[in-house]
């Protein structure tokens, strides 16, 4: 068998050139690695709203630091939503229309990963008031694309 | 209780200038913080194990960039034992050892950095010999710390 799923993986690679969904040993580290990318980006976008937000004070450099990870992280988690990784021996909030609506959920990333790239030059600025502006639309990425394929816990 | 805990927290603040553990709302925050990060480290030092020991194709581009995120990420779990986050919410795998050797644990902290930043290097000759040669300090330094402050499951 594992000699058998290594050819279909070898196979699989041939045709899609970069084999990402062999990059995961098992759908719960596909599962466990989206989630430790999301759970890292919404501590970092966490810092930076409390700056925006009056909550923390600004720091120009942090902000920059903070911006620079979660524009990094942004391009990370979507490779991990492997074929059949809609359940695994883990807990997902992953709807299954994920998987139905491939280009549509591609728009959604493509979005985020725009918005938080905006959030880094913005952030690199120095400037509070250029911080704020990007913040609302990185956030907004963020919440569109959980409305519509994270499930409610 | 909240009023004197932020008193505390921004004391601590003034104190020790980087408000560190400030950054977690709770206990549980930052464990899984530390352990988003090193669940990350993992698979992307295991993508480069794979090409180091022939189980995947030598891709120096994907060598460069998975070595890139693990320097990047070796400087993040260090904030995140924060004192009094050697149990939470969730399970964890600190020892508590690493609230009592502060300084051997530091010291551990800068063998990982000081080695994956060598391994990013070693990427970075795109010759796959440098890249073996990089890998099992970097190994090492990961296994050493583990030994020492991880709990075993």
């Amino acid at each position: 068998m594992k000699t058998a799923a290594s050819l279909v993986i070898a196979a699989a690679t041939l045709v899609m050139g970069t084999p990402v969904w062999a990059q995961f040993a098992k759908p719960e580290d596909a599962i466990k690695y989206r989630q430790s990318v999301m759970f890292l980006m919404s501590q970092h976008v966490g810092r930076i709203g409390a700056m925006v937000s009056g909550k923390a004070p600004y720091d120009a450099q942090a902000a920059v630091d903070n911006a620079a990870l979660v524009a990094e992280l942004s391009k990370r988690p979507w490779p991990a939503f492997v074929a059949g990784s809609d359940k695994g021996a883990i807990p997902t909030r992953a709807k299954t229309e994920i998987w139905v609506e491939q280009q549509k959920f591609k728009e959604n990333q493509e979005k985020l990963m725009a918005e938080t790239a905006k959030l880094l030059e913005a952030a690199k600025t120095n400037n509070l008031d250029n911080l704020k502006a990007a913040f609302g639309p990185t956030g907004g990425a963020c919440k569109n694309c959980h409305d519509t394929y994270r499930k409610d816990v």
